[in-house]
């Protein structure tokens, strides 16, 4: 598959923003957050914007059969962040072909603007069983409108 | 529920042996591993003491419809571990009262003995939908051949 | 070391609620968080009291040399929590003995107040190389009033 | 940065086997590993890479004040894993640029064959204080000598 351009900002793609603090759980030796941790903020970063975005939890949405699986991801590491700094997670959405969903995130120091770490995740659609399936419509429905909102 | 008391050697329970490396990951930014780490490490050791004590693993129990989700979890942290220090993990297992089980888990440093973490974690018998049941027959009778075996 | 009596309420030591949503990361196959994630959240409850009460987040207090390494944990897991389900944990702390401190947790559904794991834990102090000191004085005098405020 | 090209097998440069199971504590509600352990087993990957082709830990690396922090981290999901289950990671590596480590991982079932990820890591030089440096040239050589080796 040919990866989608990384991080282009996507005019009319509206981003939403969550706070989170470091965990001293997601520090390592190095003092700053272990690079895994970056994956766990994307998915809050993805839940928070599907529920205000599109009105659903995805807790809602694997409840109607519908799973998102990942199956690409991937981050660029731009800057430390240490135990306890306040973090604002930016994330946009969008289909991407006709069976993927493609997010967008950037990390940043709320308080500075300095970047944490950026990247985007790819998400297959499947029923309970893993078996692929297309976006149901009222799912493509609800992106696109998304999409328009300012 | 009256707690079992600590670390008391149960006589005739043998303990079983696993090795496992501190992973970067596991470490915090005190260079120590992050203490809940701990808790996974114990899940380590019970599954491989089921696998070698029991000859069945976790996982083909769960397949047969018996869950052991935890209802009680005691740690005691004594020394440090650093990344990629090799640990022994020493456990063992009964069962506790007529429907719980316990496992009491010793992790020290392979190569000197010095003590890391030592403790017990008590779980209860369940179906897939979560309710209690009484342990398997077949999985009592398993339990005591393992205590009794060297 | 004798422990001290778990979850007993310790009258005039007021209690700080955080809310905190269960990520998917967090969860487990069984399709409750993983046992582990709960000393994690622990330590959600341990920062935040320590900003609200002591007027010192713990990272200030690591920036002046004082660390406190857990040196004993014990939890009861007493309800399912799922991914998603918005949790509130509440933590009161006092100094046991000379040169311990305690925190006590409970996290509930924030919604319906039902359980889902209490416990508590114990924390040496030490310096930066991670040698046994007293608490300092103002630390102390900052407990104390913590204690007494509603 | 340019990336490099994803996954292009590169002529000479030995890959390292790594076997480890899928703990309990690394899956996820939708029954396989939760996304971001994927980057903590490719830490496994290139920790025993180190190990047997370097003849060097990375904790000995570190100890001489070189340090490797993620600059970027690429992944593809290709099937699922569940608890229990034998995994081999399967590891390469090379310096990329003048000052950029790059490594690459493959990770299937042991059993099987079958592919669960792969993707890559590319690492700056820094040190203890994360300053950029380039790599010691002891260090050049022996990953020189690693790249010939069968």
């Amino acid at each position: 598959m040919q990866p989608p351009p990384p991080h282009k900002p996507v005019p009319g793609k509206p981003a939403d923003l969550l706070n989170l603090r470091v965990r001293y759980s997601e520090t390592d030796q190095m003092g700053t957050f272990y690079n895994s941790r970056a994956l766990e903020w994307f998915e809050c970063g993805r839940t928070e914007w599907m529920r205000h975005r599109l009105g659903l939890s995805y807790a809602a949405l694997e409840a109607q059969g519908v799973y998102l699986p990942l199956v690409e991801a991937h981050l660029e590491f731009r800057g430390g962040a240490r135990y306890d700094d306040l973090l604002a997670v930016s994330t946009s959405a969008g289909l991407a072909g006709r069976a993927r969903l493609r997010f967008d995130v950037q990390i940043n120091h709320q308080s500075t603007g300095n970047p944490v770490v950026r990247g985007y995740t790819i998400h297959a659609f499947t029923d309970a069983a893993r078996k692929p399936i297309r976006p149901p419509d009222w799912f493509a429905d609800r992106m696109t409108k998304a999409a328009k909102s300012p």
